[in-house]
Parts: C-alpha cells; sequence; structure tokens
C-alpha cells in the first residue's frame, strides 16, 4: 500500500491490517455497514489467528487482472466485487495526466470511476471509487443527487460547497455529501491541481431504481454561500 | 499504427486506410463480412471524398478510453463496440510480460482477451481478439470447439496441430482453425517465446446459445500427426 | 379490486385509494419507505385535486398486459416496476390449483411468484410479491435466509414458527418473518387448503448480492416449539 | 397439439413426431438449421428407438410453467429455450380478442410476441415467433428491416405487397419476407379478423447487434402494386 493508491476487501474476505514501518500511517477506510446493517444482512467472523496467512503472492490479483484492456481467458469466475484488489496511484495518476485537459463533466471535473475489471462495473455492488482532478481555478457547477459520497482530499487545496456551506479543505481532509445535496467543487490554488477521491454508494440506488439527478439552474449553476464550516 | 497494435474500426464508421511511409506496411484485417452476408444485413456507403477528413485529434479514443480500469465518468453512452480504437503492443506486451509465467490455459497457454473498457464483453458484438503466448517449449493440449479462428504470428516459431495435420508458422503467417476442429500449439523454440494474435468469432456463438466446447481425452491429450500442410 | 387481487402502484404515479360501496373493504398495503427513507431517497407529491381524473379505462394495463406469455409488440418502453397493475385472483386460484398437487418447495409449499410480463422479473425492483398454498396437514421446513417478509393469510387456518416461536393464523391475519429468521410454515386443517400471499425483499438482497440461504439441517428439518405468540 | 398451437423442440431435446389419428395432420415446422449450418454449430443424434419414451406427463411443461405471471419459485433453472413447449390457441385466441380493438402497431397490427416465461425474452435464442390480428380491411403501412419472418395464415383472407409485388394469401399459406425487403399487410375481408403466425429471427440480429427499421415515407406509406405473385 503507497499514498494514493486503492485496495479492496471484498465481502467475506479473511483480512487483517497491518503496518511494517516505524511509522504511522493513515488511510481512509470506506465501509457499507450502515447499509448492510439495516437490511439486516452482516455477517462476521474471528480469524483462528491475528493474521490471516497469505495463500497468494504480493499483489497476485495485480498480476493477472492489472493490465489495461486485457484479461486472463482461462479465469472462468466472475465475482460481485473485483477480483482486482489494489489499483496503484501510478496508473492512476497517469490518467489523469492524460485527461487534464478534457472538459470532463461539469459538475466534477476529470472524474474518473474505478472498474470491476471483468464487467465494467462498481469495484464492488454496494459502492463505487471515484477519482477526480480539479484544474488550478475550476469551479464546477452545483448538481444533486440521490446518493450520498466521501471525500478524501489527495492533493491540493480548496472547497466544497454543501447546500450553502463552504467546507474549505486541503490534503487528507475528509468531506461527506449527504443525499440530494446541492453540491460544487472548487480548486482555490491558481497553480496546483486539486486531485478528489470519493466513494459513493451510487451503485445501490441505481440497483434500487432510486437514482436522480438534478443540476442547478439559477445563478449559472453555482450556490450563494450562507455560512462557512468552522472545524472547533 | 505500430507493429503488434490492435485498430478497431467499428461497423457504420468512416474509415480510410493509408501508409504515410516510403516502406511497404502489412497488416491483417478481420472481417465478418460472411456472417453479415448471410444474414443479409450488409451495408456499405462510399465517402465522398477519398479521405475522410479527421474529427477528433489523432488517438483520441485511447486518451478518453485507455486508462487501465479507469472509465471517464461523464461519457454516458456505451456502443455496442469498444469506444477504444487502439489497444497499443506497449501494453500488451507488458501484460504479456507479467503473466508469462503463469500457468494459464492448458489449450491456448497465456492466453488474454482484449476487452471492452465499458462492459468487459468482446470488443465487438461479432468478434473477440486474442493474443497468447507459448513459452518456449511449451505445447498445449488439443481441444475443439464450435466457432472458428484465425490466428496471425506476432513472433516466434512452432506449429498448430490441427484435426491430425501439422501446420509450422512462424513470424507473419496466418492460421484458421475451422470450427470444431481439434487444436493444438506448439512453440518449436527451446529459446524464444511465441506470441499468436487471433480473432474469434465465439461472441457469435455465446449470443446464440451455441458456444460447446470439449477437450481431446485420449492420448494425454495430444493428436496423432498424421500430415504436415505444404505451402505450395 | 376483488378479494384476492394484487394491484400495484409503482412509484411517481399519481395514485387515490377509495371505497365506492357502502361496506368496509379492508387491504393490506406493502411499502417500501423504510428502506427508501433509510436511503434518503424518497419524494413525494400531493395531486392538486382529491382525485387523479383518470388517463385510461378501467384495467387498460391488464388489458394490454395480461395475457400469459403474449406481449404487445408495438409497446417499446419497458419501466421498472411490472407495467401491469393488475393481478387477478381468477388467474391466481387457477395456477395454484393446476399445481396443487406439485411437490413445489421443501420450504414454501407450492409458491408462485408474480412476475414483470416483460422481464420475468419480480413486480418492483424492491419488493417481491409471493403466493403460496399448502395442502391440508402439510408442513414445510424450517429455513433461514436474508430479506425479510410480511405475510398475509388469504385462505385457511395454521401456523407460522418462527425462530422457536408459534404464530397461529387464520384468514386476514398478517405474520411479518424477520431477515436471518427460521421459519417453517403449518396447515393445520386436514381438509383444507391454505393460501398465504407476501411481499418480500428479496429483491434488494440480491441486486446488493446480499442474499443468503441456509436450511435447517437438524431434527429433520424442523424446529422445537418453545413458545406460542399471543396478541393482547 | 390442437389447431392453432404452438410447439417448442429447444435443441439438443429427444423428440419424435406423431399422428395417432386416422386423418391427416399438416404444421408448419421452423427451423434455424440454414443459419446453425453456415456457423457449423450444427450437432444431431437419432435416438436409439424409433419413439422416445415419455419422461413426464404430458403438457407437463404448460403445468408447470403455462400461468399467466406466476412462476414457480422451486424451479431455479433458466434454460435458453422457453421451457413452456405449449402455446395453446386458446390464450393466443383470447389475447388477440382482447386486443381486437387496440390500434397496435402501424405496420403489424395486433401483434402479440410469445414469450419466455422466465425472462420475457423470445422463445428460443435465434427464433422469435409472433401472432398478429388484422381487422377487416385492415391495410398496414409498409416498413422494412434486417431479419426475414416465415408465415403462416391461421384465419382470413389477404394479401401482402413485398418490394413491390403482391402476395394473395388464405388459411394455411404460408409467405416468406425477406431481409430488408419493403413489406405490408392487408386484411381482404370487410367482415372477419384475419391471423397471421409468423416465425422471426430477430433475435439473432439484436444479439449481433445487426437490427435497423426504417419505415417506408414516401405516398402515406404504402407501395406500388408492380405485380402479383401467381403460384404455378
Amino acid at each position: 500500500m503507497a499514498p494514493g493508491d486503492l485496495i479492496l476487501t471484498p465481502s467475506w474476505s479473511w483480512h487483517d491490517h497491518g503496518n511494517e514501518t516505524g511509522e504511522t500511517v493513515v488511510w481512509m477506510d470506506g465501509l457499507d455497514i450502515p447499509l448492510i446493517q439495516s437490511l439486516e444482512a452482516m455477517f462476521f467472523q474471528f480469524y483462528t489467528a491475528p493474521q490471516v496467512p497469505a495463500s497468494r503472492p504480493p499483489n497476485a490479483s495485480k498480476q493477472l487482472h492489472g493490465h489495461a484492456h486485457l484479461s486472463p481467458t482461462w479465469v472462468k469466475e466472475k465475482p460481485q466485487s473485483s477480483p482486482l484488489l489494489l489499483y496503484s496511484w501510478d496508473q492512476t495518476r497517469e490518467a489523469l495526466s492524460a485527461l487534464r485537459e478534457n472538459d470532463g463533466s461539469p459538475f466534477d471535473g476529470v472524474a474518473l470511476e474505478y472498474r470491476h475489471p471483468q464487467t465494467g462495473g462498481p469495484v464492488m455492488p454496494t459502492m463505487a471509487c471515484w477519482v477526480q482532478l480539479l484544474r488550478p481555478g475550476q469551479q464546477t457547477k452545483a448538481h444533486r443527487h440521490t446518493g450520498s459520497a466521501v471525500y478524501n482530499v489527495v492533493h491540493g487545496t480548496g472547497s466544497t460547497i454543501i447546500d450553502g456551506q463552504r467546507f474549505n479543505w486541503s490534503k487528507g481532509d475528509i468531506i461527506a455529501i449527504p443525499p440530494w445535496a446541492l453540491h460544487e467543487h472548487l480548486n482555490a490554488s491558481s497553480t496546483e491541481d486539486a486531485v478528489l477521491f470519493s466513494i459513493q454508494d451510487t451503485p445501490v440506488l441505481e440497483a434500487l431504481g432510486l437514482y436522480y439527478e438534478k443540476a442547478l439552474e439559477e445563478k449559472d449553476g453555482h450556490q450563494e454561500v450562507t455560512s462557512v464550516f468552522a472545524a472547533t
């Protein structure tokens, strides 16, 4: 696990977390537990030892499934969650860089979704992962949609305006966008790109026929800022 | 177009072919015309000029869709054929190299399929494209399946045994495997890898519920060679 | 609406409820509101008048879509919820009667699911509707599954044992089976069939990859009854 | 088998044909053999006796799957071809009668497609079956599409105009419409309905992304009749 990497732990896989260095490591853990608990479909089991012995070589999933648009024909299983467990920052940075000048989405900038290599679908049935780049000074337009998102700032400084409230952010910050809240993003720097990672529950809304989206039409698509969030 | 690249021309796209160098260029063109003609679903139109003016920058499809497991969220259309029109040899070689020591398929070696980036399906509704690596001395086992394939030798020397007849091949050769023919591949070199590219009509057979596959069970899965093909 | 009919009100359809007779009418209303609210995807609008004027003749959906295995080719839309809004008891009784002697499911007896006529899927993306017949004296085996169900007794007398507690029922009663609860059904009559209607959230669990099912293996598949539910 | 019934013989099912009466029986047999042979995916096997012993009671498939919009929950297999092997004329006539006054399709009248009860798809992966009613004097408009059709006249007298040639028909006649041929239907009677059954290869064209359709725009959608077909 290196900075910027996305690592998946699909449901019902033995897993443990560890830090083999002498330094602190921090990452954002994205879980669908509130949904699964409200559906009372939660199962949980402890392994018999503190650590699960590795049954495959390090990064075996990347060796097998990590190749752009080329898939192993001898692998017949298509698990619900992506069989690719590591999405390296190298590839992500390269993709963002290649698309940097693209118009992208008016609401999200150059927003890319991590994909299940075998189906082109979301990485998990309940959660999609996104990475998005905002060019220096870029301000997106406001929209709202069912489904919520939790953001992690990978790089840069800027702000997200949510239902009229401005949340200023910089590297490492976490921002949550509730369902149906109007939101727009701003890269506050005039020289540096901003990069945001996010986890979205869009796959749930789409699977149940509940995904709706609406752009703000007034004021050229921008909200009036009526307050600024201040962490205590 | 560089050696080893795969380029798609999806149906109903204006296209022309050209060579801007002073040297001969040769490539294998894979067409589904016999099938489309037998279905009487063939449409054809000449452009008003010898060359279609480019409406997008060179390799725009690769810039947009060519990123491993990361897709542009603002692109909503999912065409039947892959929107990625160039699969570069660089990426293919890298993938084959990473999987070189993998067991792969007993019948096809390290066989990878080129994929539609949005669906994980075949690159076209009627044709799948494969690339496969045979390690030095590797001989695959024989099987047969509905669906036919046309192979192009990208690298190396070896032979393919089809219904008991041996076809020796080297770089640039084209070999056709008819439906339901027993076939197995052999890399004749003890030091060099062999790489085969192929076009398969498996998607047609699968879409119509007609795909069947059967391994040769006798003689440890190998055919007796009863003749050797000789080009006149 | 006649006794035993199933009527759907798909999301975002204007609808009102009424009783044009002088007698009391009672029906079971099945809503997915708890789920939709927990996803904060609830939208609600009052019509400008107490009653929505009918825009189609009575039972137009049945005239168009209510024919067994024959669908109108000129209708191109496939809504998420079934376009057939009335499933008449006549047809249901006929189907139950035809399958009365069938082994059916060991856990549910002759259990039939109401189907979306265009897709064969559940009647709604979030709710499936079932009707099941238990022959005189029939006792099903116990199993548990993610997903919950709400039952309405259409005909007969019997009991359902849920996690060791017996719930006795007769016509008009409503029984709820929570997620992952062990349950089995018993028709207490030795002469009359029992018929149960139910609404299940199985489509939600399946869409999210969370459906699991497990039969009770001990004691020939039957639970020990440790208490009997008594309404106060 | 009674007049007007549709009976399916899915691929790789043992079957024989017989007539237990002293009278001649005639039916139209619809086969996809030309397609399967051109794909070289044809398999054929004789049974060891002239007649296959029945392994299920007569019309078991209808008892199990023949109920409008109600499906047996304990049947988990979903075969490619419809598991319902008999579509009785009773139900067909009832459906045509119920929809008799419907506008239907401008090109095909009240045209219904027989459906796979579990998927809502065509009855077979390669062939769709249709039944259509033309009211007295009704003349449809002309269109053309990829895919071909073979018609059988169930009831009535009329004509079909194919690429400017008129084919007059009455009960029992068979008419073939080639791919991309302009065609329109006319019920020549001023008092009797006409009913046409047809087998279409639309599922093949759709599965391969080759289905196109085009209405005749000139002359209010009707062709000029330039010749009349005469059987010798």
